[in-house]
């Protein structure tokens, strides 16, 4: 759907003939855990930082995706690399600290010092000759792909990744109004779930739950008004309408700070909530922008990292700070009421007696996100 | 066979020929665990808890076995329902805190508010309209069956299970004298063991162990004196003669109690030891009742609940809590004495050296047991 | 290689072609590391605890591999045997207390009280007679090979070894100028690592990464000096030149203690390398011994047990005290350095990028160490 368009739903909650949910092996079963690390998490772009986060020459952040640790460096050119953290030689995982500055601009494995640029080339390797087998140039660390986009570094795992583009279209040209390569972090909170990666995707587009889970949010925003304007491929969203302009996600319903710049019209009075499957959850707001990092642990465990940003402005303005404070708490508030019906949602989908559910008129998207799945794991149906 | 005959028999303690016990296997393997609960735990009728525990309308407990959740509630009409914990809409479970009361006479799930009624009936789901797919009558909750015998809830996971009475049929009338209904928990011990739940089972049904394990018991009922007069399917029982009359299972071998109404003759100098195959082990002794409540958390873990009967005349007296004190006392030494043992069998039965070992005449009961285990797995013999 | 020949290698630091690493799934994969069990470590002879550990009649240690525990004791006669700690009635394990001494001179199962010498004969079962199918003497606890060298107590649990000589034959009157058996343990040090037990014999056999990893021993002990002397078989080794003659491996280079009584000549400044697989690393110095005993507990974790041996009179000499803890810590330090690079090669090797690294001229050794190793599997090749 073009920018603008979006399904108008209104009342309609009946249950949709043949919409059934995933059955519970898809949240629990080891083997699916490990098709969709495979076929998803090692293929697809994934959401890895922020490029603010290593802003210098030589800055580095550890990726960890499943069994694959990634350096993700700003090298000498000013280039963002993801490099696999793992030495030609012998194997050694080069680096330990999650975070830092290599200040030498190189790498060395700690064993037995080979040393790589920070664009993952061999410099050196102590007392090894060139020839006889042994070829510099052939023992450059690995990389993932980089894509930067407002702000956030996105990688890819796979050698032929479908352009970035492609599984992102509808992103492309998205939320350009929010400036969001020029915002910075201002709070994160790391939260760990005990509960299925997909199951955070599913409770974040639907707000079939939100009278009873999230009384503050309803109120702030009517659960009625929810609309989805992205329903298909890797990216899934949609919005709701603040009940009063210039009001936004706070635990008084007051702005945080002050709207950004560029965001105008109807989005002076919208949130956004949209899924980038697999890991991303972007919700922006008139003011701030909210976003979860997913990192599966396994098929019932999660570490969410939600981080807030807002203009640099915002961040230094002493008298900023309650602002930034009372989104932090309303987000962590809401964050919590949500992570609990998701465990509860685990565990009970563990019974035999679970078959599939029934989604809703109000839970349609799911369904999507569900088709979205069962075509990358390549599964015909989910039985 | 009928009350009142047993088998006699004296010092015979030669090994039986081709008495050898399970292979290790038995205690250790994921895979045969896993056959167990499928076949017995999910198919056999077994103890939940005390009718008592749940005595007003809208009181619960919560039941693992296994995967399994089950709410077990007494409903409207005062019955007792055992529910599935799983909502019908998407698979959350409902309810978390382990025991309370649902005020409201309804259960609702936590995560987009479908009610239930206490018998397991969907009330309302909101916003829903029933048709298009939605038809409130088939949402109700799955049940198990549930059958009380003598204060004794009893639950069965299987849709279609054999009646109480066939399983059971060796508990019938039994022990009626006890009015096990009538009694109430005086104390409760939470043990959790590294340990095979079978182990366990087969520790309470032979007193070859007495001597040397339990010097205390073996001084107030002889080893010589263990009887056992049912050694058919589910329900394997024997006794012990108390050393003198009055007496009873306590630190000083006195009477915790007077002795319970109806129990009578050679019963007031006999403490009974019921498998009740296969979570459940029963202990009426003249005076008070010991149970064991076994729950399997895999192959080589279990939780196993020890509470303690009396009547509650006897509870709410002052004068009498010392004789309680005094059989808990008793039985927490005796417990742990078995326990220790226990845990020893589980490790040494890993080795690759054990293979099969040898029942004397005094544990063939235990040949019996590991034969209803084999039928209940459908394994036709154990290697 | 006789004693004294060895290979200079000087500064031959190029890649050999085609000397390429195991793949990562060799730290791993528990499907090869239960290979490794079965074919290893339940089939070679393994170090399991020094005759001075068990000194008087009655002593025991018990050893633990993998499944299998086993009680080394010493006999009424003063021999060392290695019992299976498995009662043969119904499989308990007899003995769970690490150290002590059988006061009775007879081992008892806690269980149901059946006894056995020292020699692992049955002596008594309770109230059991002879015949119907009990046969005393066929009920003896089953018992590992046992072959003491040097003080060093080795067990093969396998039921018919290869001789202790065929094994271990480079090892056969190679350090007995050290009389081994006459020193005793002055300290040891328990440490948990996370890393796959391979890698600490692939680093105990190469000091290419010396310079960067271990300042100081590189420091005491040339990098280049290091040579190989033993090369075949499960006996792998070497050693290093001490750069002054009466010096030693401590903190500030001097000797911990007089140098031990036979050792003579170019040994005087010497420091061996022993890989003697699969779990013992040893390392003579002039004055002392430091060794380590590996107990594999997973594919990624092991206990690594390190011991001093000085001269008794040493140990018992006040004014030594000070050359043994140099001794100590400089080890202590030595292996941290060491453990901290097995462990990054564990995770880094888990890497799918990671298919095989390279082994330089300087690390010949451990593809002749995979080379066992795939040959003690029967994998023909690594992939």
């Amino acid at each position: 759907m073009s920018k603008g368009e979006f399904i108008k739903r209104g009342t309609d909650y009946s249950i949709i003939d043949g919409m059934r949910t995933l059955p519970g092996k898809y949240y629990h079963s080891k083997k699916i855990y490990q098709e969709e690390v495979e076929k998803i998490f090692y293929k697809f772009w994934i959401y890895a930082c922020r490029a603010e986060e290593i802003p210098s020459v030589g800055d580095y952040k550890l990726i960890q995706v499943e069994d694959e640790s990634l350096i993700l460096v700003r090298d000498k050119s000013g280039e963002i690399k993801a490099l696999f953290n793992v030495c030609s030689h012998r194997g050694t995982q080069l680096c330990v600290t999650p975070k830092g500055n290599f200040k030498s601009k190189s790498i060395q494995c700690p064993y037995h010092a080979w040393t790589y640029g920070l664009n993952g080339k061999l410099l050196g390797a102590p007392l090894m000759k060139d020839g006889h087998g042994f070829q510099k140039d052939k023992c450059a660390l690995p990389q993932a792909k980089v894509h930067l986009w407002e702000g956030f570094i996105f990688i890819n795992l796979d050698k032929n990744p479908e352009p970035f583009e492609v599984q992102m279209e509808a992103l492309i040209g998205k939320f350009s109004d929010w400036k969001m390569g020029e915002l910075r972090i201002a709070h994160h909170i790391k939260y760990e779930l005990k509960c299925n990666w997909k199951l955070i995707l599913q409770n974040y587009q639907e707000c079939y739950h939100c009278p009873g889970v999230h009384p503050l949010l309803s109120e702030l925003t009517p659960t009625q008004s929810a609309q989805h304007d992205s329903m298909k491929g890797a990216v899934i969203g949609g919005f709701m309408d603040l009940n009063k302009e210039r009001g936004s996600m706070t635990m008084d319903g007051e702005a945080a700070a002050p709207a950004i710049c560029d965001v105008s019209g109807a989005d002076l009075q919208r949130v956004y909530y949209y899924s980038i499957f697999p890991n991303l959850l972007l919700t922006p707001h008139p003011d701030f922008v909210m976003f979860h990092h997913i990192t599966p642990l396994g098929p019932d465990k999660i570490i969410n990292d939600c981080y807030f940003l807002f203009r640099p402005d915002v961040i230094n303005d002493p008298k900023a700070q309650d602002g930034i404070k009372s989104a932090v708490a309303f987000w962590d508030l809401t964050n919590k009421q949500d992570w609990q019906v998701c465990e509860q949602m685990q565990t009970g989908t563990k019974s035999k007696r679970f078959t599939r559910g029934y989604y809703s008129g109000r839970e349609d998207v799911l369904f999507q996100l569900d088709k979205e799945l069962l075509k990358a794991l390549g599964h015909k149906d989910s039985n």
